[in-house]
């Protein structure tokens, strides 16, 4: 019996990851390859090229792919499937990714903001799923979010909404790699949080960090504060009180524009922070002019490594 | 020949305004009215029911309302009609106040957040038409806002999303009438803008401002602003780029999340920066991930006083 199925590729900027996804949104299979990002167009496509066959090359023999869903590093155009000029990804400028791959495989091809398209996967298969309006956030080595109203990506004017960690809450705050100050991805991203209890330790706060990180506080990661904060260390504690305090913040002006019927939230530092929504919630609660913040649900994503491959499925299914 | 009609009645806290308006937004009559927002449920909706008999009385003999559009300030459901908990109308909690007024008349009765329904308004007959995703907000005593996605308002899990207003930009910022630190409300509305000028006078510094309020630097108003900003005072100039800097901000957030295909401009501060829309759009593009924010339209809103009567007549247009 034929098999719907679809290939989902996730394009970062030193890696790509492939698989197969049937139609629950079950990652069946799942490799990584090396990205050149910073040669010419055709290197790159031709990495992505490899990836693919290396993805055909896995699927079982019943199950006939059905498309391909591309998830990349914006600013991209999602309709006409043009890579516009990611920094992460210096090959393309203006490149007709979609067009390129779906010639080549005579199957429909997607491309995506990878975000959006994780936050498509939640919807329709993940936390997300049974809500009309999800808002979807991947908290690690940046913030991602996407926005999905009734099972459509929220796309805006040209398709580059949805940049919710670059939303700023503090004018003089930290510079983001943005250039704007103050963005949320500048404040709680992995990178933040470890610059923040490196900061504290650097500045002679007794702390269990310094040890675990060999004495060096430059190495001090956000996975080590969250292991700390577990084992009771009071500076990794604070560091993650202020964490919360930043996002519960972030969370709450997001709540006050768009009410969503769920809040999902993915990436490395979100699982760090499972044991701590409650107190999350208790900040935006506390900061929301919304009459009923506490209602709605917060919700741990279901994918997390294969999140771009999914995703990208997700937009074919 | 019958004329299709509908009556737009605006509740504020001390006043109710209400008139007759027509298939093509046209505000055709305009009254005001004291309302009695403090007394008991039935002394409000007597309030609101002389002000919709005062339309009736003054519309035009061919004129067959269709239905009467009501815009409150919220905490209210939008689907049902009822009036949640409001805390400029005490006289109502849990108020059915469309079943009330649509039983009196015979006719369907919508209720709206006043933000909302000034949006819509705009959307459908003012600056934002022709616009698939339209950002409004009124900039005046407050910072209202309203989404509005392929002509319908975006109301969000229970209908009180939209509220941009409470946003806030600033952890530390001073504390909003919502009991949230830094919204751009507490930030940039009119009081703020007063209140920063009041300041910077109080603390000595030479400003037209001075003469402008009398001496008295606790009169000196956001108009008084504006003036003497046009008029070349440096003081006056240094808190209307302050106020330029907290908005474009704002706006960069706005932008970056949601990418509207326009951003629509109503209340007096807005009608104050007009001359500075150029200062403004500068200030969000120098903020935004989004690539081509510079690219947004921003345009000032139709209706000025007669927002909410246009608005809550929008509800049934």
């Amino acid at each position: 019996m034929s098999q719907g199925c679809v290939v989902g590729v996730d394009i970062g900027g030193t890696k790509i990851a492939a698989g197969i996804v049937d139609s629950q949104g079950q990652v069946l299979t799942h490799q990584r390859f090396p990205m050149v990002a910073h040669s010419g167009p055709d290197a790159g496509l031709a990495a992505v090229e490899s990836a693919i066959q290396a993805a055909l090359a896995k699927k079982s023999p019943g199950c006939h792919p059905r498309g391909i869903g591309i998830c990349s590093p914006g600013p991209l155009d999602p309709n006409s499937g043009v890579i516009i000029n990611p920094p992460n990804l210096s090959c393309w400028r203006d490149f007709p990714l979609a067009d390129k791959v779906s010639k080549k495989h005579d199957l429909p091809v997607k491309v995506e903001n990878d975000a959006n398209a994780a936050a498509l996967a939640e919807a329709r298969w993940g936390a997300g799923r049974g809500y009309h309006n999800v808002f979807y956030t991947c908290i690690g080595t940046g913030i991602g979010t996407g926005i999905i109203f009734d099972g459509v990506i929220y796309h805006g004017r040209t398709g580059t909404a949805g940049e919710g960690g670059h939303m700023g809450i503090d004018p003089a705050g930290p510079r983001c790699g943005c250039g704007k100050r103050g963005c949320i991805e500048a404040l709680a991203s992995g990178p933040a949080i470890a610059r923040r209890a490196q900061q504290k330790v650097r500045a002679g706060a007794v702390s269990k960090l310094t040890s675990m990180a060999g004495g060096d506080p430059a190495t001090i990661t956000s996975y080590m504060v969250g292991q700390a904060a577990a084992a009771g260390d009071a500076i990794a504690q604070d560091v993650v009180k202020e964490t919360l305090d930043l996002l519960g913040y972030w969370l709450s002006n997001i709540i006050d524009l768009l009410e969503p019927d769920v809040i999902v939230l993915g990436g490395g530092v979100a699982t760090m922070l499972v044991p701590y929504i409650d107190d999350l919630r208790r900040r935006w609660s506390g900061a929301c002019v919304n009459p009923w913040p506490d209602r709605i649900p917060v919700v741990v994503a279901r994918y997390g490594e294969e999140a771009g491959i999914a995703g990208a499925a997700a937009l074919l299914a």
